[in-house]
C-alpha cells in the first residue's frame, strides 16, 4: 500500500524527536539520567490508594468501571472548583474539564484553535509537548525569549505590533509561568499584568499551563495568570501528574463556559471520557484531605534534590564566563547555558561515555536556537545521583572547554 | 473575547449531537431505557479487580504509576499480541499500539489519513463515534448501504469507479463487521473478501473496528478483516470496553508496522501514553486467564437478554408490512425499521411519555436517512424491562400507525 499518497498534511509535519534517539544513547546501565522529567516513584502514596481502589470497588464499582461524562466525573469536577476556590480562584465545577492528562488539554486547544499556518506565540525555550501538539496541526511558532523573570514582555508587544502590522495576528499565547520546563524560571507578578495587558489590548487568549506550581520550594507565589483575568482571556491547564503521579493520566482545565462547552464537544471524539475509574480514586483522595500533606511531602523531597543540584553545580562547574544556570524555587527542572561555541548536542555522546545524561536545549527552543544549553531533571534521580552525576557533567564541560 | 474569530474551521464544524438533546428528555424517573449502549455492569468483575489492583501497587507500584511508553506497556503489547496469535492472527507486539480505549484510535487514524474534504466510506448506518471522529477533520463520509450480510459491496464497487472517474479516491473505508452498532448484523465471508479485494484493487486502507466480535451467541464466526489480509491494508481496532468494563478506557490497534509507528507519534502530543495504572491492571486480568471466562459470562447474560428483547418485539409488535427489524448473533444492538412515513424523531416525545426511550435511526445515517427506523440496545436493561419496554414502545408504533 502506497502510505505516503494517504497521510494527511498534519500527519506529514509531526516529526520523530531527535531527542529520543538522542536518549537511546543514554539507555545504558550506570548512566545517572538528569534528562528525564519523571516525579520520583518513592512518594507515591501506594498504601493509601491502594486503601481506596477497594473501598471504591466495593462502594462505587459499577460507575467506576462504566462509561463516565465527556466533561468529567461530576464529583470530581466539584472537588477541582473547590480546590480552586481554595486557592483564590472565581469558578464553579463548569469551569472546569477534566482531561486524560494536561497533555490532552493542550492537543483539545490545539484542534480547537488552529488552522494550518496560524501563528502560536510561546516562549523560548518552551516545553516540548506543548510544541509538539502545536505543530501537529501545522502551527507557526513564534518565540519570544525568557529572562528570569519570565516571558520578555517588551519584546512580546513589539512582535505583536508587528503581527498585526502583517494582518497575520496569533490564536492565543502559550506560557508555562511557574517553574517553567524547561528554564525553571516563573513570571513576576508585573511581568504576568503586562501579559494579560496584551491579551486584552489584541483579544487574544492565554494558555497558562501549569503542572508545577504547587511545587514551590520557598517564597511568595505570584497569583495565577487565571487568577488576575477578570475579563475571561486564561484557559488554564493543570495535572495530577507531578502533585500526586503520572500513570493515571488526569488532569483539568479551566476555563470560561463556553470554552469548556468547546473542548467537552472536541474531546469527545477524542476519547469519549477520561477513566471514571481513576476519576473515582482520585476525587476520594483528594476528599479525603490526602492531596495537600502530599504535596508537602513531594516539595520536602524536590527541594532537598534541588538543593543538591544547585550545590554540586556550584562546587563542580569551572568558574568561566559564559556558564551559567538558573535557580528554581520550584519545580523538577533547571536550565544550564554553557559558553557559546560548546554544542551540547555534540557534546551528548561524550556525556554518555562519563554516564550521565541530559536533554539538549535545542529540542525547546521552535527557532532552533538553544545549541549551547541544556535541561536537567532533578526529580528523579537520587540526591547522591545528582551529586556525582554534576561531577560527570562538570568534567565533559571542562574537556569541551579546554 | 470574540472566540467566533479564533475557532478552527475543525471546531466550527463540530456539532453537539441531536441524540444528547433527545436524551435529555429521557432523563425521568421510571423510564426503560434502549438508548444507551452500556455493558450490564452486573457482569463486572469487582473482586478480581480489587485483589489485582493491591497485588499491582505493591508489587509494581513504582511503575504502574509513572508515566509510560507512547505505545504502550511492552507486557500489555505482548499479552495482546498472544491473544490475538490465539485467534490465529499473525502479529508480534510490533503490531499493537494500546489506546486509551477504541475511540482514540478513530481519533488517531483520523488525525494520521484526514485533509479536510477527503472522502472516507463509510456504512449507512454507521457508528457515531467513528463518524464524529472523521467530520472533526472535515472529511466527507460517503455512505454505502448494509443489509444483512453486511456493506453491499457492489454498490461499493460501483461506487469506487464513479469516483475514481471523479479523481476522488477516499482515503479509508471504515467497517463495524461483528454484530454491527448500530445495526446488529455480521458481514459475511463473502463479503468480506470482495471488501478487501476492492481494497487490493485500489490500493486502500481497510479500519475494522470490531468492539462486539468476541460476544458471539451463537453460529460460527466469519473470520477476522485482519485475518483475511494477506497484503497489509486492514487496521483493526479492539477494545476492552464490552469484554471487560469501560471504566478504563483501554482498547489496541493492530496493524502493519509503519502505520503502528505513525500512530505512535500522532498519540505522543495527544495524551503522552495510556495510563500505565489501568494497563498493569488489565494486563495481570489476562496473564491470569480471566478475560476467557469472563467473556463466556457476559456472552451468558447478553444472550438471555437479546432474547427477550427478540422474543418481546415477536410478541408485542404489530404485524404490518414494512416493520422489521434485524436479529443479532451477538453485541449489544439490534436495528427496528417501521414503515415509511414514520418519522422516529416525532415519535420520540411519545416514546418517552410511555416512558421508553431509543436512539432515532437517523443519528447513524451519514446521509441524513433512516428517519423511520431506531437502534435499540439490550445489554443494559434487565429482561424485566426489556419485556416492559418493548411492550411500551410497540403501543407507540401501533399508536403511530392509526
Amino acid at each position: 500500500m502506497d502510505l505516503q499518497r494517504l497521510y494527511s498534511a498534519n500527519m506529514k509535519n509531526m516529526k520523530r524527536s531527535a531527542i529520543r534517539e538522542l536518549l537511546k544513547l543514554a539507555n545504558k546501565p550506570g548512566l545517572i539520567s538528569f534528562a528525564g522529567g519523571l516525579p520520583d516513584p518513592g512518594v507515591f502514596p501506594l498504601e493509601a490508594i491502594s486503601q481506596i481502589t477497594a473501598e471504591v470497588l466495593a462502594q462505587e464499582g459499577d460507575t467506576a468501571l462504566q462509561y463516565g461524562l465527556t466533561a468529567g466525573e461530576p464529583r470530581l469536577r466539584r472537588a477541582l472548583a473547590k480546590w480552586g476556590a481554595a486557592q483564590g480562584l472565581n469558578l464553579t465545577e463548569e469551569n472546569v474539564i477534566v482531561t486524560t492528562a494536561s497533555q490532552q488539554g493542550l492537543e483539545l486547544i490545539s484542534k480547537m484553535f488552529l488552522d494550518p499556518g496560524d501563528i502560536v506565540i510561546v516562549e523560548l525555550p518552551s516545553y516540548l509537548g506543548g510544541l509538539n501538539a502545536f505543530t501537529s496541526y501545522r502551527a507557526n511558532l513564534v518565540s519570544i525569549p525568557l529572562d528570569d523573570e519570565g516571558m520578555k514582555v517588551d519584546l512580546l508587544s513589539d512582535k505583536l505590533k508587528e503581527l498585526q502590522g502583517q494582518g497575520k495576528m496569533p490564536k492565543f499565547i502559550y506560557v508555562v509561568p511557574d517553574f517553567q520546563n524547561p528554564a525553571g524560571v516563573t513570571m513576576s507578578t508585573e511581568r504576568r499584568r503586562q501579559l494579560l495587558d496584551l491579551c486584552y489590548q489584541y483579544d487574544l487568549p492565554l494558555v497558562e499551563d501549569t503542572p508545577y506550581r504547587e511545587l514551590r520550594f520557598e517564597g511568595q507565589a505570584p497569583p495565577d495568570l487565571l487568577k488576575m483575568d477578570d475579563k475571561g482571556h486564561v484557559i488554564s491547564l493543570h495535572t495530577f501528574s507531578k502533585i500526586l503521579f503520572p500513570g493515571m493520566r488526569l488532569g483539568w482545565t479551566i476555563a470560561p463556559r463556553e470554552i469548556i462547552d468547546k473542548l467537552e464537544l472536541a474531546k469527545q471524539s477524542m476519547d469519549l471520557c477520561t477513566p471514571s475509574f481513576t476519576q473515582a480514586l482520585v476525587r476520594r483522595y483528594m476528599e479525603r484531605g490526602l492531596l495537600e500533606p502530599q504535596i508537602e511531602r513531594i516539595i520536602g523531597v524536590y527541594r532537598k534534590k534541588r538543593d543538591a543540584m544547585l550545590g554540586s553545580l556550584d562546587a563542580y562547574m569551572p568558574k568561566v564566563p559564559g556558564i551559567h544556570w538558573t535557580r528554581p524555587k520550584g519545580g523538577l527542572f533547571l536550565w544550564v547555558t554553557l559558553p557559546k561555541g560548546i554544542d551540547t548536542q555534540k557534546m551528548f555522546a561524550q556525556a554518555v561515555d562519563r554516564d550521565v545524561a541530559y536533554v539538549i536545549g535545542s529540542a525547546f527552543c521552535a527557532d532552533g536556537s538553544g545549541e549551547n544549553s541544556m535541561r536537567l531533571n532533578f526529580s528523579f534521580p537520587t540526591e547522591e545521583e545528582i551529586t556525582e552525576g554534576i561531577r560527570r557533567l562538570a568534567e565533559t564541560v571542562k574537556e569541551n572547554l579546554a
